[in-house]
């Protein structure tokens, strides 16, 4: 078990609907000495790749995107989910449905910060169904620019989010995957990442996502 | 001139309506060089407070947050801006306006990460009429913790918000404070820090800003 896992075994909660609360350490109250060695081990595990910018998406992405950068020595994007006025360009926007909040929204990055010199390494907290990240990636790939990552820290291995990034050839890296939760007894499962196999199930409907790339 | 206000003059982009422009370096991409300087900055600036924790407000602020909280040594709480449904429990809550997004905002901390023993200092990326900071401040004092000072990037010193929260009585430090600025020219006034004096006309119905708690 890595420091993530022994963390979420520590002060996750699991609440029915196979929710994970980590919002005492990840994202919402924020361990800055963990997050360090998140950043340490994204490092580690990116070391060979010539990634010159991280991408995340607000908000909770971002504490975690920025302390990691600093082991990257690189410069973070954060996408938004809504068009602010403080928003003028020319933007990529992918349309995307969130899982957590159970509506729409669009992901915009002005395109004037993602160019077709950028290696892009995409960080974010959760990944559940992917949708998200799915939005992300689309952007990248519409700037030129190209995903040299992508680095999770929880993912939900019992969705399938995780399976299409890595059916799509991407290198996906999550500190911690959890197969299942039961709510009655707070017992977590997480895979064993060193047999690098999935061996859970995937209902094929859990597939269908919406992210198109308006722009 | 100091490193923010140098890099505000080499960066920043002065546009119509008294909106300055800081996405290339701040608030949308971030240099991590740059806030990690801040971070110093703040800490040499409030080294005097016996700070335990840091309180921001998503999205823009959390970057800064993070990687000053790792010169203060504390975790970091960030205040989310609606209520998400993975967030229950009793939560502290503050309606502001917000002025950069013309609408109404619920500002919320979950009560657990906000105790009596906090010492909490205030970190934030603008600060212009503070309505937003104000719902902090109220959300701190709720909690029974106790605001050691509030650090800001870039304070609109044309704006209200900074001299009404100093005539309250607690440490702000803005690392830059702009008096003005003109479209036409891209000028950029900044206040001489080193004189601690406000030489600027506030109009007093500007002061009129919502910020209740409502528990």
């Amino acid at each position: 078990m890595n420091f993530l896992e022994e963390r979420i075994i520590k002060d996750g909660v699991v609440k029915e609907g196979n929710v994970l609360k980590v919002d005492s350490f990840l994202n919402h109250q924020m361990d800055i000495k963990l997050l360090d060695e998140m950043g340490a081990e994204f490092k580690r595990r990116f070391a060979k790749k010539p990634i010159n910018k991280i991408l995340t998406i607000e908000s909770s992405g971002i504490g975690i995107a920025c302390v990691a950068a600093q082991h990257f020595d690189v410069p973070v994007v954060f996408a938004k989910k809504s068009q602010s006025i403080n928003l003028d360009g020319d933007m990529y926007v992918a349309e995307v449905e969130s899982f957590t909040h159970k509506c729409r929204n669009h992901v915009i990055v002005a395109q004037r910060f993602l160019t077709p010199e950028d290696r892009v390494l995409i960080i974010d907290d959760f990944l559940a169904n992917g949708c998200a990240l799915q939005g992300l990636i689309q952007i990248v790939q519409s700037s030129g620019a190209i995903v040299e990552g992508i680095g999770i820290a929880i993912e939900k291995g019992f969705q399938s989010g995780g399976r299409i990034i890595r059916n799509l050839g991407f290198q996906l890296e999550s500190l911690a995957i959890v197969d299942g939760m039961d709510a009655a007894t707070g017992h977590i499962q997480f895979r064993d990442q060193s047999k690098m196999q999935e061996n859970v199930f995937v209902s094929e409907d859990e597939n269908i996502c919406r992210s198109s790339t308006l722009d």
